[in-house]
């Protein structure tokens, strides 16, 4: 698969080692510097490295894994570590490593000396589908998920599944929540093949990667900025982004697509109620989540979830602002939703514990 | 004047508070934050809200006046302030200020939620002539200046000549070095006006600002991300900034256009070595810069200045690259210097004390 727009580009394949050699050779890079955190250094950077003998002067930047990384201490430091190893705005930054690197690597590169290029190479499932398309970048401030960032696109982003061979299943559940939502937002009967394969969700074939991320880019490519459409990627996420928040606040911080689902459960309550969604799939849906991330306590006050809420980069004017199923496939965006119809929905989802 | 192009509008007039006002009542922002240093914020900042008669939900952010802002401790306290104030992605940015409110500021919105609308007041000449126009934004990092940054155009940039009138001599000079660059650039009749005016130089009409906001803004227009052309803006820029960077290293900041006007004068010296600049074209510029700017000691070992001469954004693969003028009126970009050939500009230089 080869998608090209505008702004970026992806391709999925098993052999993106060969498009990366001559993507270099086409662009005469002064010098190329590779993000990596110490998993994706041992398991995936030395791979990539033994495919590109021609590369001979590059540097390696390494962060501690884990969303701690995506703060503004780790990113001062690869500034310096940019300026102090030379880097100049014909150099290249090549994040190798799931969304935490490409994230922080993404701002990183739209950031120094005013933006330089910049290419993905996602190594976790959630970034392959989901973190390493479409141009979002940033880290957090505090506890607050993606509070500083920019829209930048990568020049290129290479999903080779061959990394995914690595991955612990707690990491390749946390991808599939994205992509499942990809499905929710756009795509029935996507939903119903991902259906389908339960209880084996995980075993992820290059075909379910591949619509997940044709979904993403069209989207992307219809409203990169998130003036409209591109809000519909937002299911669960309101919700998620809150319990991510709280989650970090605590020092225990959970993976992504743990807390988008959590948060589509609850959301899913909200389509009911709000948006449509009839009741028949409302359960259904319900049980897919279910039966893939179990149900557990969210643990946190409702006023603690809704405070963190109030933050969401959706909301306008102090209102909360949600996206929403009106049917399995098909999503709707700035819903507005109030205080109590959030706290409905979060005793809703008590009463399945 | 009123120029306008895709990405940014520049005004510039007597009476930009009612465009303002109009410009508010034209956009629903859910809430309005002035940035100010101290000064601007008693100098400026009251009389812009007197003008202000409707707006009622808006926040001050104040940072201490002084290049030394321009850093991200600075920057991060920001992020928190507008996240605790409840900003979000409808929220606006006024900047009130000299350059530093408007490169720091303008990267604020840029980066804040992934980007939010700001616009720029720009009340020192400087800022007037060049920092608030074009979409430069961006902080120091320890000395290197603009070392992090983004390409940001404001919604608009309110350009009002009464705010020169509270300016301090030196300020006005500095700003000065910014216009001279545009007419040393790309104008010489211009060139010949703001030669003319001496020992006058610093009584600034409303049309020279005006003449050199055209300048710059056409220049940017053309190449907005300094690929090419854009670069010419950069005369006395690389020797410029790596005399600001080692004047800030020594804990003693000098204004932007005084590094500028040294810059000029070592970059006059390489445009007549290297880009054909006639000698008597180089009398004549040398001395319309010393007869404003006087002549000082540079004050630092070649070898500093070479060294940070190294972390110029022009830079490619270790090589400076210089924009020289190869006649009064016209620049030209990219052109290869080599370090003897800066010592030599350097101790030409000193010859003059």
């Amino acid at each position: 698969m080869h998608i090209t727009h505008p702004n970026k580009q992806v391709s999925l394949s098993r052999n993106t080692f060969d498009a990366f050699n001559d993507w270099l050779r086409a662009n005469s890079y002064s010098k190329v510097f590779f993000l990596v955190d110490e998993n994706t250094h041992e398991y995936c950077l030395i791979r990539l490295l033994s495919d590109l003998p021609d590369l001979a002067d590059y540097e390696v930047l390494e962060i501690e894994a884990g969303e701690e990384s995506k703060c503004h201490e780790v990113l001062i430091n690869l500034y310096h570590a940019l300026a102090e190893l030379g880097a100049d705005r014909k150099s290249l930054l090549v994040n190798v490593g799931g969304g935490v690197v490409s994230d922080l690597g993404g701002f990183l590169a739209a950031t120094f000396k005013r933006g330089i290029d910049f290419i993905n190479f996602p190594t976790s499932l959630l970034a392959m589908v989901d973190a390493s398309v479409g141009g979002k970048t940033g880290i957090n401030l505090g506890v607050l998920k993606n509070e500083v960032g920019a829209f930048a696109a990568a020049k290129h982003t290479y999903i080779n599944p061959v990394f995914l061979e690595t991955l612990p299943k707690e990491q390749l559940r946390s991808g599939f929540a994205e992509m499942l939502k990809h499905a929710l937002i756009a795509d029935a009967e996507y939903v119903r093949q991902l259906s389908e394969k339960l209880p084996n969700a995980l075993a992820i074939s290059d075909q379910e990667l591949e619509r997940s991320v044709e979904i993403k880019s069209e989207i992307v490519q219809a409203d990169f900025k998130e003036g409209g459409v591109r809000k519909k990627l937002n299911f669960g996420h309101s919700i998620g982004h809150a319990l991510e928040a709280l989650h970090m606040q605590m020092g225990e911080p959970i993976l992504h697509g743990e807390a988008v689902a959590q948060g589509m459960l609850v959301e899913l309550y909200l389509s009911h109620k709000k948006a449509g969604l009839t009741k028949e799939s409302f359960l259904q849906v319900r049980n897919i989540i279910c039966s893939v991330f179990g149900i557990s306590p969210m643990g946190f006050e409702q006023k603690a979830i809704l405070e963190m809420l109030g933050h969401d980069k959706k909301n306008e004017a102090g209102r909360f602002k949600f996206c929403l199923l009106n049917a399995i496939g098909s999503a709707e965006v700035d819903i507005d939703i109030t205080e109590q119809e959030v706290v409905d929905a979060l005793e809703n989802y008590n009463t399945y514990n």
